[in-house]
C-alpha cells in the first residue's frame, strides 16, 4: 500500500478529516499534550489505527524531525502525467493553458494557487518535485476542492518541462515581480501559454527565468510593491481569461 | 492609555514581536502548557510587563472565552476618518479608487487584501466594525506591512459609507461572485469607483447590493467556480490599474 506522509498537528488534523484516506497515526511515545490527545480521538473517530512510536523513528517517518510528534500516513495524492496532459490538450482542440510554480513552498498559497487555477479554467499546473511543497490535506482544503479536479504534474526537473511546452508550440511566460519588465497587460495572451510564478519572496530563479519566452510584469503602485504568491497569479491567470473572452477565443 | 486587546496563542505573539508597542501581558493563572511558557519568555524579552488573571477576568478583556489563557494590550491600531480620506482624495486631484469590505472575518484574508489594494494604487479601504476583524498584529504582518500605508477606515454603518461616496460623485460597484451579473471586464472602471467584496463563503449582503451602483462578476470556468476573498479582490483591484493604464489615466 503506497502512503504518503503528513506530519504537524494541523496537517494532521486536516489529514484525519479529508477527502483521502487516512491509513496509519504514529505518535510520540511518552506523556501527551492536550493537541495530540485530540488527535488520538480524531483518528478513533474516524477508524483509524494508532502506534505510538519512538521520537527517532517519527524522524524518519516524516523525513526531518520537526512533526510535533505526530506523522499519519495517507492515500497517495493522485498526481498527472505531464506527457498526458499534453496529449489530453492536444486532442481537445483548446487554447493551451498551464501554469508553473518555480517553488510555492506554504501548503495555503498553493492550495490558494490551485483554487484560482481552476477558476481560470487552467488545464494544469505544473510544480518541480524539490521545489514545492506535496498536495496534503491542508493543500487540498484550501484550494477547495480544486486539487481534486485539476491535474496537477510533480516534474523533476521544471526547466525540462518549460522546454516540452516550447517544443509543444506553447508560450511560456515568467512573471517576473520586476517593474521593468514588460506590463502583463501588454503582452497578447490569447495563444497557445504557460505562465510560471515565482517563489514568494525570492521569484524566479535565475535559469527559469532564462528558460522563458518572455518576461512580464504586475504594474504596482503603493508602498509594499509586491502581492504574495497566490494573489499574483490571480491577476495574471485571469489577465489571460479577460483577453481570450475579449477576442472571443476559448 | 488607549489599547486593543489581542487574544490567542498565535496572535498574541505576532503582537508581542510585531509594529505597535505592546503594553501589558495577562496570562490565566494556574499550570501553564509550553506555548504559554513561551509566550512569557518573549514578553520577557520584550520588556513587556506580565499579570497573571483568573480566567473570568480573561474573558472579560478578550470580551469572549476563546482566549487560550492569554490576552495582549498593545497600542491602538490608528484608523482612519472616512471623511478625511474623502477630502485628501478630493485635495489629490486623482480618480477615486476605493475597497469596501462586505464582512471579511479572516485575519490573513484581510491582510492579504490590504496588501493588494496598497500594490494597486487604492487610496483606502473601508470595513464595517461588526462584519470585519480588526487590524491585529496577524492583519499587519499578512499585508507585508502595507496596513502600515493604506489608509483603514472603520465605519458603524456600511451602507451609509456607501451613500456617503456615490454622494461624492464615486460609482460603487459590488463583486457580485454571480456569473450572470456583467462581466468585470465589460464595465469602464477608469473614472471615480469604488470595489465592494464581500465575506468568504457568503457575498455581498442583500442591502449592500442594493446600494451599489452596479453588480460586476469575475468570469469563472473548472469546477470549483470561486475565488477567496483575497484573490477575487486582487482580480477585481488589477482590472482597475490595466484599464487606467490603458487609458493613459491615473
Amino acid at each position: 500500500m503506497k502512503s504518503d506522509f503528513l506530519y504537524g498537528v494541523h496537517p494532521v488534523r486536516e489529514g484525519l478529516q479529508g477527502r483521502r484516506k487516512p491509513h496509519e497515526l504514529f505518535v510520540v511515545e511518552g506523556p501527551l499534550n492536550e493537541r495530540l490527545h485530540k488527535l488520538l480521538k480524531l483518528a478513533e473517530e474516524h477508524g483509524v489505527p494508532v502506534h505510538r512510536r519512538r521520537k527517532a523513528d517519527l524522524d524518519r517517518l516524516a523525513g526531518q524531525p520537526y512533526h510535533q510528534g505526530v506523522v499519519l500516513s495517507i492515500e497517495p495524492f493522485a498526481y498527472a502525467d505531464l506527457d498526458d496532459l499534453l496529449s489530453s490538450w492536444r486532442n481537445s482542440g483548446r487554447s493551451a493553458f498551464f501554469l508553473l510554480l518555480d517553488g510555492v513552498t506554504d501548503p495555503h498559497n498553493f492550495g490558494a494557487i490551485l483554487r484560482n487555477a481552476d477558476a481560470a479554467g487552467c488545464l494544469g499546473v505544473i510544480v518541480a518535485k524539490d521545489r514545492s511543497c506535496p498536495v496534503t490535506a491542508v493543500v487540498d482544503k484550501t484550494s477547495a476542492g480544486a486539487a481534486e479536479h485539476l491535474p496537477v504534474c510533480q516534474v523533476t526537473n521544471l526547466g525540462r518541462a518549460i522546454e516540452q511546452l516550447k517544443d509543444a508550440g506553447i508560450w511560456v511566460y515568467g512573471l517576473s515581480g520586476e517593474v521593468t519588465d514588460k506590463p502583463l497587460y501588454r503582452e497578447a495572451l490569447t495563444g497557445h501559454v504557460a505562465l510560471v510564478v515565482g517563489a514568494e519572496g525570492e521569484g524566479l530563479r535565475p535559469l527559469t527565468r532564462k528558460l522563458c519566452d518572455g518576461l512580464l510584469a504586475i504594474p504596482m503602485a503603493g508602498q509594499v510593491a509586491s502581492l504574495n504568491a497566490a494573489s499574483a497569479s490571480a491577476v495574471a491567470l485571469f489577465e489571460v481569461v479577460r483577453q481570450r473572452l475579449a477576442s472571443g477565443g476559448s
